[in-house]
């Protein structure tokens, strides 16, 4: 305001100059001349005055701010993220367990001092596992005495420089139920359920009774155990197949990045399809919250459950007998991969016998909480989160992730300290509980479910940031698509002989989103990680981005050395990442995600991208159902009410941005209006009565479906009901349920479309 | 902005005369004076120019806008008032006829004509249930042979002056079930839970296999026949006994206003739970939406029901044998109350048999929507709502709301016509299908659920605006307390001689909150009304007003001639509104409530009359409990969390209103936040999960009970929850249920209180 009045008095200046030569030659002239001057210096000097008041007047409107952005990013380095994760591996954090409490202190600490205005621990009492450390797991082969002829190593050969560590868990299925049972083994693949449909329909063969082996891969650990139950199966072991975890001419740890033969993966078994801690499902587990008895807990396996490595594999594998497998069945051991059940003539009469005495235990958990306020807009919050918890190092497995959250915080606080705020709050999360079954994130979605669902504008999740050495991988809904190609046009590609070229064309090079259009590749939301109760639950724009592999060349699941002992500092400086370029690109990526999100004056939302997608997967689950031709005749299933409705969408998304454009961003309240229908988009895919059976997965647009959590499938209350139609009992009531989703997923879009029109 | 230029110039026209003469005396002066003369000159004419400059510049921030509301309130006239009363009820409107579609094509019409923006037809195909025509349905008293010794009416007298009109439905349970069942009679009282405990357990008598008949009465008669059918009933006839449905001193319509012997009252007998159209459930009954089977139709009774008046009502009561009531037994009628099973001796083999041919039947349904858009803030809604359809004549139930609306609607139209609009959008709806379950309401809502979710500031409701002559009744949420006094205060009382005290006053006098505070009694919201969707379900802010009888003096349920042929305008013109002054004064209350909540900068909403309203209740959920003070503790229940969660929410709600005090009103954000604040209070309240068993009943502090759908409760899962216990088969279950719902009520007031915080 002031510089305004300064610089409109300098522009007086040689105005007043001139009337004072002016009125300094007055003195001769006749009186209507005389009287013509004064009544044009009056005239002149009211003006001048005039224009120095219009232009003093302060305007409460919106000042463009400066774009901090570039700063920003650029606050974030390679050099800070590897001291991060250095500082962060050195010992294990086990959620539940001390060393994971003092990191969680030390996080909150190091946050306030970085310059965030708050920074919390957040406690719950949730519903834990942990192996018996007196009794250790372990999976023998008996003979008919029941004396145990092999028993599977207790623990992983813990890597160089490690050896004084104590406190580091052994491999186990985190809930797995406790007992001993005994009996003979069946392979069942991946333990997927076309894996049982053809073990029980092609080959006959009745896993009632018996404890079954699956190989590790493909879907969920928690769905293979689900369905090792509805088969009838007394136990399940879980291996690592070499075909599945390991790369092709590369060696296992140290020397190499593979899995080696004594790792072993350890994860939750459970099946809670977002309920969050299993005894407290839709409320937080906090002192005042009803417990279920643990025998009614959401999604605790009814079975033992343990994983192994290859090295102990092979001798349960190679002596079994029972029918050839079918091709794909056959991983990469020097074994026959027979199914069984037991083992060939020689040792027929050798059994399987789990012994596993893994207990539940209700736990103190903790998050951590920082908060900048946002300056104009600090009822408006966009959350950066991602979790803390390891089961030993995870030197990959999350602390990849968490350090770049702790350089993006630092960043922040950094331009907080040189006095900047973002328009709307930033939330910055460190999750707890996360390998327990996103325990930590669900629980504080549930304390504050209500004020997100209101508030919140968007969650960025920031699980592993690296998973490969290829090239980025974003997953994302699809309003977020644009602001995530402009942001990587503003990275620099961290591949060596690509200096010159951006984030985005590198991407773009590698990985070409072809059948969709010449972009980068971006897919959908899945589950599995802390993104879940956010988008799936509460319907909150979410995306999440990591490094990643080559998704032609490489086959492998996940990367090698997932959940073992081996995620560690060196696995990561050694061959992930040498100079943590990678992890610096993907941090300034989620940095700037959160950034844009929480500072532009209009949320960079794209409803265009959302319409364009909703075609595509209305065109894509229309296929599905026509590999029934007959039945949908039949049946008289159609979809023209679901591309009516998306028809619907695209108007009002074409319309509504007609309007973005033309907005006076000036008008502080119209700005707010197009910004609410904008955050609140992504809400208006939910329906609160759930998906079947599932009532925390609520987006009828995107959820993993039944048979495994780690993908996303879109439209997938349908996409579920076409699956189950192979094998439905009644096929009437089972086409009834596909028409029953699809009228769902009508219904609920055309609701979103409505929610894009100015007017209530 | 032109007149305060224009007022500026002309306090500036003295000062410049007054320069005029000091420039005109200036020739003989030396150089400094003459300098310091020239200076001031310029240093005035330059302020003067500064000052008009300064006013000049429009400052874009709330202007106050004159308040209309006044203006509004008068144009609400009693006359009109009586005109659409009498122009609504010539004919019968029940909803599904041709009759009630002319009518909203006519309110559509008159809308549009009165000046709203829109006004719009939107239908739904939803389940309807009548009579059949060639069969009508009654009830018979058989001999051993079968023959029918009795037969009740089959129709209602018709009043003087409706002798020509045809479509008059006969009295009936809509949706009952077909079928002819014939059996034992048993008085079952009012149907209550309690009643049918009485007669299992203190008298010993089964249900199984019997009809019942029970008086209408004390609960919502969809809760009688549910009561019925879980007592194991075949059948089950409503009747209206003199005791419930006649006031003392009052001659039968038309002499007076109380029930005569032939008339009987209609209604549905569903059990929806807020499900709207029992066949789409959850879902608006468009042509893409799914549709249950009818015999998976939610809320529908599988036995015949069927209501007759006390005339019938003696055939069948006055020769039942078996036990003598207990004392509160007894209705009015001149017979025995005997309870039965059957007959006495005389008549010991005849039996009852129920003739019931009613229908369901998809039929179409339309509401009309008109829509006043919103100045500043278009994308918020104020809701005015009531049904249309009605059972027969329905001058009461709606006419009596509808007529109101309607000149609401003309009173709003008339200031759109001055050049008016409301700061937020209006929307006026004329439901559909209310009787038939609310059916009109809840589709819309199901169709518009999303976005009256994010946008919606209040829905006011208007069923029937009068069922007696003494004072006001306000049914709401305790957020609108305060509002609710404030407009009572600004309208006049209608009774005679109170002409020169205020509404308020004479409320205050006739009903005081004695127990409560010194002031007029507001109760709470129960259900069997179209606010249900919009606040069980959806967390609306919520109210209804209408003119009521003396709750200490008039004992009867309801009005005596609910639902009956005998809702004519003669009944209002006659009876219960001679000047219409009760009605126009209903109808100003309406419209203040409407038209504060559209316009006020700032939502006049109290967030702690809310704090207050919570403490009661928790006080009277914890007496409540202690009435079984053993159980208490041996289980271990306490309030102590919700007592907790209520003093979080005080403050919380104390901050709140401190911020309000303080706030900057020209700051347009910060005004919006805290609107969004207000606007989202009652929605915090909302549990996704809903009340058990009861999906679409998700309000954690307002909703009906199970065992009656009209009375609304304070924490209804805890109190149903406590009313279980006394018939629990597993204690310890039942005593789990009270805990974990404390639980729930703790977690949703604390998170109440999370939403009142200004930062996300």
């Amino acid at each position: 305001m002031f510089s305004s009045v300064g610089s409109t008095l300098l522009y007086c200046a040689p105005v007043v100059s001139a009337v004072c030569v002016f009125v300094g030659g007055m003195g001769s002239e006749n009186t209507l001349v005389r009287l013509l001057k004064w009544v044009t210096l009056f005239t002149v000097l009211f003006f001048i005055g005039f224009i120095i008041g219009w232009c003093a007047r302060p305007v409460t409107t919106h000042h463009e701010e400066p774009d901090h952005l570039q700063e920003f990013l650029d606050e974030i380095h390679a050099e800070n993220i590897k001291q991060h994760l250095r500082k962060f591996t050195r010992l294990p954090h086990l959620a539940g367990t001390q060393q994971n409490l003092r990191l969680a202190e030390q996080i909150r600490d190091e946050w306030l001092a970085f310059g965030l205005d708050s920074a919390e621990l957040v406690w719950y009492d949730v519903l834990l596992s942990y192996p018996n450390r007196t009794h250790p797991n372990y999976i023998s082969i008996v003979d008919q005495h029941g004396d145990e002829m092999f028993n599977s190593s207790l623990s992983e050969p813990v890597p160089e420089g490690y050896e004084h560590v104590t406190d580091i868990v052994p491999p186990y299925s985190a809930f797995s139920a406790q007992g001993r049972p005994q009996g003979d083994l069946v392979y069942v693949n991946y333990g997927r359920t076309e894996d049982f449909f053809k073990l029980e329909r092609e080959m006959g063969i009745n896993c009632t009774g018996k404890i079954v082996i699956a190989r590790y891969g493909k879907i969920f650990r928690g769905n293979k155990v689900k369905n090792a139950v509805l088969a009838g199966a007394k136990g399940i072991i879980l291996y690592s197949d070499p075909a599945d975890y390991c790369a092709q001419g590369v060696e296992p740890y140290p020397a190499g990045w593979n899995l080696p033969g004594g790792g072993a993966q350890r994860g939750n078994v459970l099946n809670l399809n977002g309920a969050g801690d299993p005894l407290t499902p839709g409320y937080p587990a906090k002192e005042y919250t009803y417990r279920s008895k643990l025998k009614e807990g959401a999604g605790l396996p009814k079975i033992p459950v343990h994983p192994i490595g290859y090295h102990d594999a092979v001798h349960l594998l190679k002596n079994m007998g029972g029918a050839s497998p079918p091709p794909d069945w056959r991983g990469a051991l020097n074994v026959s991969y027979r199914i069984g059940p037991g083992f060939t003539d020689d040792f027929i009469l050798n059994k399987v016998r789990m012994n596993i005495h893994t207990y539940n235990q209700v736990t103190r958990i903790y998050n951590v909480i920082g908060r900048i306020r946002g300056a104009r807009e600090p009822d408006r919050c966009v959350i950066l989160g991602g979790h803390r918890d390891a089961w030993v190092f995870g030197a990959i497995d999350p602390v990849s992730g968490a350090a770049v959250v702790h350089e993006t915080v630092r960043a922040a606080g950094a331009l907080r300290q040189r006095g900047w705020r973002p328009r709307r709050s930033l939330i910055f999360a460190s999750w707890d509980a996360e390998e327990f079954g996103l325990q930590g994130s669900t629980e504080w979605a549930e304390e504050n479910a209500i004020m997100l669902q209101e508030r919140a504008v968007a969650y960025i999740n920031a699980d592993s940031a690296i998973e490969g050495m290829y090239t980025l991988r974003v997953d994302c809904t699809p309003s977020l698509h644009t602001l995530v190609y402009d942001i990587t046009k503003l990275v620099m590609s961290p591949e060596e002989g690509e200096e010159r070229i951006s984030l985005y064309e590198s991407w773009h090079k590698r990985d070409n989103w072809t059948n969709n259009r010449d972009a980068p590749r971006i897919s959908k939301l899945g589950s599995g990680s802390d993104f879940e109760a956010y988008f799936i639950r509460l319907g909150i724009t979410s995306g999440r981005a990591r490094y990643t592999k080559n998704r032609k060349t490489e086959r492998y699941s996940s990367y090698p050395v997932y959940h073992s002992v081996y995620e560690t500092f060196e696995l990561v400086e050694r061959f992930y990442d040498p100079s943590f370029q990678r992890l610096e690109a993907v941090g300034r990526v989620r940095a700037g995600l959160v950034f844009r999100l929480a500072d532009a004056l209009i949320i960079p939302l794209d409803c265009k991208e959302y319409a364009r997608s909703l075609t595509q997967y209305a065109n894509t689950i229309q296929q599905l159902a026509l590999e029934h031709p007959e039945a949908i005749q039949r049946y008289g299933v159609t979809f023209e009410g679901l591309f009516s409705a998306v028809d619907n969408f695209t108007q009002a998304a074409a319309d509504f941005h007609q309007r973005l454009d033309k907005l006076d961003t000036k008008d502080v309240l119209a700005v707010r209006m197009l910004n609410d229908q904008l955050m609140y988009l992504e809400r208006a895919f939910i329906d609160p009565l759930g998906l079947p059976g599932r009532p925390f997965y609520r987006h009828v647009v995107f959820a993993p479906s039944s048979h495994n959590k780690y993908a996303g499938e879109s439209f997938p209350g349908i996409y579920d009901a076409l699956f189950d139609i192979e094998n439905a009992a009644d096929p009437d009531r089972a086409w009834d349920e596909v028409k029953r989703q699809i009228s769902i997923a009508t219904v609920t879009v055309n609701s979103a479309a409505n929610t894009l029109h100015p007017v209530a």
